[in-house]
């Protein structure tokens, strides 16, 4: 089992676990996935996929290079996304 | 605390987490960094970097950003070195 970590930050920025779940969530998405069906074919349960889409779990490099497999993409790729996201200025509420 | 890995491959080659750790080690040495100064320097022991390095753990997204950070460095530079490693043809011994 992988650690648990605990929720912090907004729906924008955030840990690198939730920025990673939001683009785990949106790869799949973009390929009209389910969280079954990525958890399906992974071999991981779809509320694992959830968990990790919400940034509950910090996911292995195992699991990073498995669920990008499945997803047809490079890790590096996810992990680039991430820090993309993790280094954008959060917008200011007006 | 992060999953064991059974180690598998060999010295070239081998699991995700084999080749990780020797990209972890490589950046650590040309670093001019022990293992025990990279551990005080991201908060981990020196004994979990020997693990990581030597492909016995999975490390975590969270293990993954830290590492890097201390390393200053990507994290995805380290997922990308790691992928080219894996993606090389193993030699064949004369």
């Amino acid at each position: 089992m992988e650690k648990s970590v605990s929720a912090r930050g907004s729906a924008r920025g955030g840990s690198p676990e939730q920025v990673f779940g939001r683009v785990l969530r949106s790869v799949r998405e973009s390929q009209a996935l389910s969280q079954e069906e990525l958890g399906f074919r992974s071999g991981y349960h779809r509320t694992y996929i959830g968990q990790l889409e919400r940034g509950e779990k910090s996911a292995s490099l195992r699991t990073i290079v498995n669920l990008a497999a499945t997803l047809n993409i490079r890790p590096s790729l996810l992990i680039r996304r991430m820090e993309r996201d993790l280094s954008k200025p959060v917008p200011k509420t007006l």
